[in-house]
């Protein structure tokens, strides 16, 4: 039975127990202390760990937030310790290595697991606060913590992470304390919580509130507290961090088949077992005052309301950002993460993104299955951070490179690179889109260009990016360029990708609207050996894998460069150069370009 | 106040209000009446309501089931009347008319507006049965509304419509009775509950049972019920109504302005006291006991377990079947509904289906704004149920013809239909891939195939094949034929399709496995034209629409007779004939076809 029970109810988010935190540190803050809300506390307390080493120069610390109910227990210390629960994450030679960076995590103010919330002991009274400690905003939590990494001797950090509600936090830091942090990495998390995680977190709270002996708040000194509404709350949660299919592949084997568990609630179905169990649990570890201050503090968080008040939010950041998000994560869906990277790029911020494909909903970002992605990016952009930081130390660089221990693979070169980097002025702003695993913005890069940054579709593409310390945005070009502002860069690239575009029009006039001058580089149809090849009778491919064929090659648009002329006449954009290549001879082709060329670079404009 | 009330709760759900329905009839069957579950009813009383008139054949009775909350007021009856919750369908003139049509809808067994459920008086004790009536199935709702249909003097109904929860009923219908239904349209429903739609029935339960107001069922002589409980159910049932989108539209322009409503629960947020207003209402007209009585159904329901189990029970059933469901749809995701489909034609039934694209969430099927292709796919699926059941009074067909008012417009001909219609002989099974509005199926069917079946992508051309009366699936080719099995049709068709296919190895692979003969009709790029083209240093374009340029083409694959021979004969494909046309002659081309046809056909077989 027992393991039967286990074998159900294991859950990334149920390792916490109640039990307290051997490792956590304890500092108090004397006040009174004024929130943003207009309330008083006459202290706070905090209980935070640490793990690895702060380093000399100070100059390796990493917070990270924890979402709802969380606690500051976020990696085991050691191997006896208890799991913490992003352990995937954080730990000697993991993604956030604490033999590299000295991580921070912390209890939130209102929370129950060490730092002052409402079951806290009131100084002046004696007695918990409850329905008396005063209401408390995302900008409150966040402060708090901000002068516990200040009492650590801490003026900026590396880097700051938060994943879900934690994501939250995260932001607020970065628009309110850009001096402080040099990146953020926010992790299925949004501006605000969607409608339908506000209203769920409302049905929430109502279930809190209405059970009988919630008394008003007051309920510390009672036999009995509000444990059925605050089990029912956790049970709706549940459902909110799984996905349709992750919920079908836990319960549907066995889907009628009910557990016998210690439980009042209904345990007909496998999943209403796990519902029971689950909520079951929280009861024992988690404070309803907390669960109603927190979600309340949350759902009133918006970093801006409308696009405009949210591109001037992030306007303010000083830091790179890295935005995750997964596929079916319906708590925080990819457009949230969408919304908070369009405003960054708006806003003209060094910010990356990638919407991973995951089937298991919201928890995707606790799952080991799913860290390769999210933990890879989180590695790599740690590690540019710190590359970035000791710019002018090129002893300590070499030392950091060392230690991630990812060398930058040599980059096959394409015939068209070296001509669009001869049409690209110095010191210009280029945006590449299809920019692949970045090999052109790379040489952008190193020959001097400070503001580059990609547009890709592939997973392990935009991954490679971020390892090269590339700013790069996974989107679909055929979707538009919406996220970018008019004239937003110098030269916006599109190398070897027209021919795999459906929407060519849209794409070229957004081009056109986000970029001074535009570079298009395609192969040309025209070239005699496609001519030769269809006067023989077989339809030619131009697609430069000569593995592929007309069934099954990416390619999907076939022109030439009369037709590409023509198209433009047509559209009124004026092409300002031209420069026809031959990839078998790698020269430039002078006369006869249509014929003799089989590769064209072109600069536009409109 | 009332009226910013009314503009942020008015809703199609919240409609019906608790007081008498003015024109529902009563019938009383006695008992015992023993269910399957075991449990044995002393009587079973059963509110109904009719509209329109049996004909004298008894042929146009339809029969609607309602979801969980919903009665037997299915529209209203004349302008005076309350409004019906499926107005935006049925009535005079509309989509299900009620001037062709005798509709029936009665309240279901279980439920609490007049139809004999747990509040209702137990004749053996002159008590409500509370928590002693008997629990109950799917099955035994469905016997129920059965014996009505038979008291009504129907042996056989022209259809059954069922959206949401009612779909179980009428999928439930459709297998166990088969020979008395002719037609069966399923509406945003599923072969079960998802198991996130099981795990929100778990919590509603949970937060009913644990009202310290239910006194385990019996609180119909207490002062109080377990409203509280009843209304949190109600909160999660909305949010599972609407979409992402939906909420945002309805509530984000005041996110944080709660309204003044007389309740207890929380009004913080526009969408709070929205939820907490539903909640209120709900509870004047729904009875907790009911609420646990119908969901336990619902959640025990599945029609199939298995993909086996579900084309075993869909084996059994001998209707037409129209599914249809709506792209934001997270309570009955069109996944289900394609299961459904899926197993309906693995079981070689009769059977349509269209995913409508809809941001209204599960609440689309209510709506007006989504009626017109709910709506009109319904209107022409009975209107083709009558004429099949007319078959043999042509008088009476040419009625119902005048009636439906909509006449087949004449179709414009396609030069390789004539070939293609050459090369199939009579009474074969066919299956048109990329069928468009059914031109090719039409001519077949005229013909007297009478299997015949299209698959399409686009909405408006799926609502336009059952317009014409065809069995036509909406699905995107480049995911393969998986619905189909093998050797299931004798000819696959695939005209002047190919060229739009990305995966063009995957769909011939398929038509080959699910066809015993292959048809392909494609335009040949070898054509002169297109050769001169190119030599004139221009990309041919073989779309045959003359509007479409490189760049906007839909067509994405482009090869000559010759190319595809070559790829037949490596990957083993025969070609059993093959017929090259010329378009502009209208003639087969003979001789030097890969020059001189424009478009060829070819039959395949593996």
């Amino acid at each position: 039975m027992a393991d039967e029970v286990n074998d159900l109810f294991d859950s990334s988010d149920s390792v916490r127990s109640g039990k307290p935190l051997e490792y956590a540190q304890t500092i108090v803050f004397p006040g009174p202390i004024k929130l943003t809300t207009g309330g008083i506390l006459p202290e706070i307390r905090v209980a935070y760990e640490t793990y690895g080493e702060l380093s000399p120069h100070k100059d390796n610390a990493v917070l990270i937030f924890h979402a709802l109910s969380g606690d500051s227990h976020v990696a085991a210390h050691n191997e006896n310790d208890d799991p913490g629960w992003w352990d995937v994450l954080v730990g000697p030679g993991k993604y956030v290595d604490t033999n590299r960076y000295f991580v921070i995590c912390a209890n939130v103010l209102g929370g129950c697991r060490g730092t002052t919330g409402p079951d806290s002991v009131n100084p002046e009274t004696g007695k918990e606060y409850g329905m008396n400690f005063p209401p408390i905003n995302v900008a409150d939590i966040v402060d708090v913590q901000r002068m516990l990494v200040e009492s650590l001797g801490i003026e900026r950090l590396l880097a700051i992470i938060g994943g879900s509600l934690g994501g939250l936090m995260a932001l607020d830091w970065g628009v309110r304390y850009p001096d402080s942090v040099s990146g953020i990495v926010a992790i299925a998390t949004g501006a605000r919580m969607t409608m339908q995680a506000l209203a769920f977190d409302v049905v929430a709270r109502n279930a809190i509130m209405s059970d009988p002996h919630f008394y008003g708040g007051e309920y510390y000194d009672k036999e009995e507290g509000p444990s059925t509404g605050l089990a029912i709350a956790r049970m709706l949660g549940h459902i909110t961090y799984l996905s349709q299919e992750s919920m079908n592949r836990k319960f549907n084997a066995d889907r009628n088949v009910g557990r016998k568990i210690d439980t009042s609630f209904e345990t007909k179905f496998s999943v209403g077992s796990y519902l029971a169990y689950q909520g079951g649990k929280f009861v024992e570890r988690f404070d309803a005052n907390s669960y109603l201050a927190l979600t309340l503090a949350l759902d009133a968080f918006d970093l801006g309301p409308s696009r405009e008040a949210l591109i001037a939010a992030m306007r303010r950041s000083m830091c790179r950002w890295l935005f995750v998000s997964f596929t079916s994560d319906w708590l925080f869906p990819s457009f949230q993460a969408r919304e908070l990277v369009d405003a960054a790029i708006a806003a003209d911020k060094r910010v990356s993104y990638c919407g991973i494909k995951s089937d298991c909903g919201h928890d995707a970002f606790l799952l080991e299955s799913e860290s390769n992605v999210y933990g890879g990016l989180t590695d790599s952009f740690l590690h540019h951070l710190s590359l970035d930081w000791q710019n002018n130390d090129p002893e300590r660089r070499d030392q950091l490179n060392a230690d991630y221990g990812k060398p930058t693979p040599p980059q096959k070169e394409r015939v068209d690179f070296d001509t669009i980097l001869s049409l690209i002025p110095p010191k210009t702003r280029i945006l590449d889109l299809g920019c692949g695993k970045g090999e052109l913005l790379l040489r952008l890069k190193e020959r001097g260009h400070d503001r580059v940054m990609g547009v890709e579709i592939e997973e392990r593409r935009v991954l490679q990016c971020v390892e090269n310390g590339l700013d790069v945005i996974m989107a679909d070009l055929n979707e538009g360029l919406k996220s970018f502002s008019d004239h937003q860069f110098d030269f916006v690239v599109l190398s070897m990708t027209l021919q795999r575009i459906a929407n060519v029009e849209i794409v070229l006039k957004e081009m056109l609207r986000v970029g001074a001058r535009v570079i298009v580089s395609f192969p040309n149809l025209g070239y005699r050996k496609y001519r030769s090849r269809l006067d023989d009778g077989r339809a030619p491919v131009t697609d430069p894998r000569s593995d592929k064929n007309w069934y099954n090659t990416k390619d999907v648009r076939y022109m030439t460069i009369a037709d590409f002329e023509e198209f433009c006449r047509e559209k009124g954009c004026k092409i300002f150069r031209k420069v026809a290549l031959n990839s078998e001879t790698g020269k430039v082709v002078a006369d006869r370009e249509n014929e003799d060329a089989d590769v064209v670079v072109v600069v536009l404009g409109s």
